[in-house]
């Protein structure tokens, strides 16, 4: 694996796993009033079509990184719907 | 330009310009309590690398997508640090 593949995994695991903190903090402080519903919607549907994208292109680290991403964000909007 | 190039820049167009109505919600509410500082620095030191791998790669879209995220995110975090 070149230099540039590994920048592009360790880039993919960090814009990933940031979220995980974001859905531990909402989890714990029941409170996600100043995560914008706006961003939190049109972030989602982004990421759904760059799972599609990576499908299309057969792109298993594209379609990983983003499940992940979305998981973490499907619950982060869930979690603010809960508690708002 | 075929259908899975153009479905990947509507991808990339959600998940850049998600962050703008996040930007212009901290600004306004002048609060960012409840948006992970982790979440916030791991996710800019993703985005700082993925314009790192796109410029190894000499991936405009990648430069141009991450360079854009990236603005907003500095934003989001200086404004949390701001208002904190």
């Amino acid at each position: 694996m070149d230099l540039t593949t590994i920048l592009g995994l360790i880039a993919a695991t960090l814009t990933t796993f940031s979220f995980l903190p974001q859905m531990i903090k909402t989890w714990q402080s029941k409170s996600a009033k100043d995560v914008s519903y706006i961003m939190l919607i049109t972030f989602n549907i982004g990421v759904f079509l760059w799972i599609i994208y990576g499908i299309s292109l057969q792109s298993l680290p594209v379609i990983l990184a983003n499940g992940v991403t979305l998981f973490f964000n499907i619950i982060i909007l869930w979690l603010k719907i809960k508690y708002r």
